[in-house]
């Protein structure tokens, strides 16, 4: 049968700095990356969406940022700025994706033109969809503002919105042309934020990187009590193996085989969606990263004393390590349990389950016991208290 | 200051089958692709989107599909064919695109499954946009079925929606899984159709194959009179050019400098929306082709005898190569003249426009003389009658 063969490759790259007090008009940072994008020939655009509660706690934010912005030889900034309320729920609105998408039309935000995200994974993950799908993907940058953004997300190749109840059932893979992280947003994060966005880097290290978990387990009661010099490498490190898997696992897209690094993550997504995001993110991921771990133990893959060591780190970040939902309710399964099945469907084809071989060392598996899960669970509990 | 660099390659590739009655039992080019694509780990879903016009030029169709899904190995066909209008009115409602993502939902197409849509170029944009943001992603197979698409459209890497009145606002580049054309759902096209299908070879012969151009104007009188043949020529090496644009550019995704093969299309596209799309995407392209012709003429890059050619093929395939609203309207602008900005914004940055340095060879220019455009109008009504 007759065909043409297509085939061609897509060069992505872009660079993640770390920088501190990003709008300070004496730092570059921003700017040179900005003027080094502009041309001769025509003025492109910026425009900036901003998250309320990061503006809220830094008085002054949003005047000091359109004037950095402004200075920017090359480029015009839109003159409004868009503010909106981070967080999960940002993602749970269909209006917002639209308002952006507006709001990109109308200040005429092109091709060459740049949306600027400032704030949490949630606004980051919602501005970088509405640009990936306005004029077939305008340019973002992403400048997130908390920890668990700074590490994992904010400096990865995904956006998305939930839909219907599912999250990130609406998205794409659109990697960003910058991001800045600035660790001058993290001193005014509460303490559960500062303290559940550092589960990602216990996450990546459990199968990746053992020294860099022993690092942790070193420096869990200075990051977790604020020392910000540990919490700026803790980000560095967990957003370099974070890069390193996107880039250098061959598949940056997961169109085949290759597989987020989503260790701790098949409960987590359904514990937050099931208390309606009360849990945060790391918190729900805090409790997988045990329920796994604990089940890794039971298969034999991990001996008690590594499980300990494990659940030690995340009670020493004063993370929670189990949830009553992981119960039978009423004889009737866990709700979280019978999650697995959504889980398998959004990534699709067959069930994957990411364990540890060992510390430092994740491994895959297809079938989940539920006996053998619900008995994990029992332990957390006991753990917990 | 300090970054970590980001930096990867994904690699692309489908085939873009030509057949005849490819739902014919005995046809095995979609089944034998499918079944390559079978797991013996878990069954992967099929769902279909089918044109209605194309349903209704071909009584049973559904059922002819179905027969033949159900048979392939390793799929399952969802219990529903979802049957949408095409034609251009159907990027133009937001609800359509979100019914088409709730049964992605509701049939559980995931990332290993496919949607196959089966229609003119509209409708796949449709279903390849909504492939493309569910699930960040799930796999879409291109049936098309005019001539227009076959060529054209359906062989290349963009889907997209139009969006409060701008065509392809909201989109996304997302190659397809395999595009299968199959000549037999052109033997029903309308005249209109199928004439107006041919501009987009005219119109990469005039910028890239001078050779296909010649063979043109030998055939046009075959190919209007409804030689098929001759047609399957014309799409084979229409769809060759066009793919090997895409593919050999470096830069497919049009991140960068790399540009559409957009020849006659600025005021193309601004004609179909001024005229509600009463006008075809291919007879206002080929007016697009015949002002810039001319355009090119009066700027010298070519003579009057080429010009001419050019406008007696499009004359020959019963084209127009005019239109009332490229007049100045009692004084205002011409409404599509008007238009040029707007082209200029959706492709971002610097005007550019194409022109012809040869037939066979284009050429950009980033500057329009309006007043010798109007010229160039003017010529073209003359020529018309």
């Amino acid at each position: 049968m007759e065909y043409i063969q297509q085939q061609f490759d897509v060069n992505f790259s872009f660079r993640v700095f770390f920088s501190r007090d990003l709008f300070d008009p004496a730092n570059t940072c921003l700017s040179a990356f900005l003027e080094s994008k502009a041309e001769a020939a025509f003025q492109k655009k910026l425009l900036v969406v901003l998250d309320g509660g990061v503006a809220a706690s830094h008085p002054g934010l949003a005047e000091k940022i359109s004037y950095y912005l402004m200075q920017v030889r090359g480029f015009r900034l839109a003159p409004e700025m868009i503010t909106l309320t981070g967080g999960e729920s940002v993602k749970n609105d269909l209006s917002q994706l639209f308002s952006l998408v507006d709001a990109i039309d109308q200040h005429g935000i092109d091709r060459h033109s740049y949306v600027i995200g400032i704030g949490g994974g949630s606004l980051l993950d919602l501005v970088g969809f509405a640009a990936a799908i306005s004029h077939r993907g305008v340019k973002h940058i992403r400048i997130p503002t908390t920890v668990l953004s700074q590490n994992d997300s904010g400096v990865g190749v995904k956006n998305g919105i939930n839909y219907k109840g599912k999250k990130n059932f609406l998205g794409s893979f659109a990697p960003p042309a910058a991001v800045f992280n600035d660790s001058t947003f993290l001193a005014t994060l509460d303490g559960r934020d500062w303290r559940s966005g550092m589960v990602e880097a216990v996450k990546v290290a459990l199968i990746r990187d053992a020294p860099f978990f022993e690092w942790m387990e070193k420096k869990a009661e200075a990051l977790t009590g604020g020392d910000m010099p540990a919490m700026e490498e803790l980000i560095y490190r967990c957003a370099a193996l974070h890069m390193a898997h996107i880039g250098g696992g061959g598949d940056p897209f997961e169109s085949g085989s290759a597989r987020p690094l989503d260790f701790g993550h098949w409960s987590a997504h359904k514990l937050e969606q099931l208390t309606d995001f009360s849990l945060r993110h790391g918190e729900a991921v805090s409790i997988g990263i045990a329920l796994d771990s604990v089940y890794s133990c039971l298969l034999g893959w991990i001996d008690e004393a590594a499980m300990l060591r494990i659940v030690n780190v995340l009670k020493a970040m004063q993370l929670p390590i189990w949830h009553p939902l992981l119960q039978k309710q009423d004889d009737e399964p866990s709700p979280v349990i019978a999650g697995l099945e959504e889980f398998r469907e959004h990534l699709g084809g067959q069930l994957t389950v990411s364990l540890l071989r060992a510390i430092g060392r994740g491994a895959e598996i297809h079938h989940i016991d539920l006996d053998m899960l619900y008995k994990a669970a029992d332990i957390c509990q006991k753990l917990q208290s």
